[in-house]
């Protein structure tokens, strides 16, 4: 089983890593781009017999906890 | 029109981050994790215009001159 977990900043909170990106595409010559988020990406490899509910719950606590910072973070988990 | 990008170190490649991560959830409790591999996101919003050929292309451009280290991580990119 594996969890993917994506952490992105609220959209509220300013993106000055994101605001570099879209300066870099714009002067690169890409045209067209409204707005970019960067954010980070978890790729969490589980043992094929672990409890899908069970693996939730104890990722929600993590990203809670220390993976994001809650005020200005969303976080989506995703099992597969 | 919607880019996501994800930047994620080659299997090879040692991720200190990821190995503190798996530390981590196993202090906490959480058992079965075999590996976690933390890597980058990077969310872009483009013109509903946008034509989707050009855009891959451009942002294929991008993630192997300044968004990824092409030798030490692979990334994915996912048009929507």
């Amino acid at each position: 089983m594996k969890a993917k977990i994506i952490i992105t900043p609220k959209k509220a909170v300013l993106d000055p890593q994101g605001k570099t990106v879209q300066n870099a595409l714009e002067h690169m010559g890409c045209q067209g781009v409204a707005a970019v988020h960067v954010g980070k990406y978890i790729e969490i490899e589980m043992a094929p017999d672990a409890d899908c509910a069970q693996a939730r719950q104890a990722l929600e606590q993590a990203c809670h906890r220390f993976l994001s910072n809650p005020i200005i973070e969303d976080y989506t988990i995703a099992l597969e």
